[in-house]
């Protein structure tokens, strides 16, 4: 559990990490891979969500996911591309979270993701949580706590074993 | 400035976050760009550092800035990467730490990197450090903190701002 001085001072500037929907890139399931190429080339991100028609959050794609796919025996090979759509290479079966979800749930699977879609529930897609935001709050949360508490070591800590 | 105890909760299990740099996939900047674009894709990072045959540091180089590359006018054509190198392409002039560097610097430069590279004070490089590393001890600090330690507010402090 997260104590309630520290998660405050990670919140203290926002109410949640979220950066909305309308803000990230996306793709359809049914676009062409080429076209997701396209998009992830451009937007700076190596991996970005994909939704369906109706805004539902469905796996993610990633250059990697399409580059591996144009490799063959012969070397890079960009013909594979043809015919195929967002589905047939995206990641399904990502963990996704909900607004109401605790930091707690977000802090831990932010390490092995470097993003966490954030879905209704209905899994309609909100908005991302990134690393990078997180980050930014920690840079926050680490340079406040000691100006603004003093740190009492209560009973059975193992601050000696600390050298502080 | 990060307090004593935050930060040696942040090094608790640690001295340093640094992968070392054979556990780290690079390539040399002399390379076919089509060789990187295998290591890549094979990696599963969308980036890695650039190094010279003296293993000096020199650049980054991704998915895709490769990728990019090779998107024309009529769309994705894989024929422009021959007879280019790794150093047509990569990322230059990359901020880079020495491992006595701070915490504290490499905290806020993470900010914008998913990693930074380390190197000594020849630029030969000696790993990177990672947002995923320490993702992983500010989960750990974050959890412990306000279980061994007492906060007690310093005079002047914006709590009651807080709601706390």
């Amino acid at each position: 559990m997260i104590g309630k001085y520290t998660k405050s001072l990670l919140l203290e500037n926002k109410e949640t990490f979220m950066i909305p929907a309308e803000n990230v890139a996306t793709v359809l399931y049914s676009h062409p891979l080429e076209h997701a190429l396209l998009v992830l080339s451009k937007v700076g991100y190596s991996k970005i969500p994909v939704l369906d028609s109706s805004d539902r959050f469905v796996g993610l794609i990633s250059l990697a996911d399409i580059v591996d796919k144009m490799m063959d025996l012969d070397g890079f090979n960009s013909d594979v591309l043809e015919g195929l759509s967002v589905s047939d290479v995206m990641e399904v079966n990502v963990a996704t979270l909900k607004q109401e979800d605790d930091l707690e749930d977000a802090l831990h699977l932010l390490v092995d993701a470097s993003f966490l879609p954030i879905v209704d529930e209905d899994n309609i897609f909100e908005g991302i949580i990134t690393r990078k935001e997180v980050l930014k709050s920690v840079n926050h949360l680490v340079h406040e706590v000691e100006k603004r508490y003093e740190f009492v070591p209560k009973e059975n800590t193992i601050e000696e074993e600390l050298n502080i």
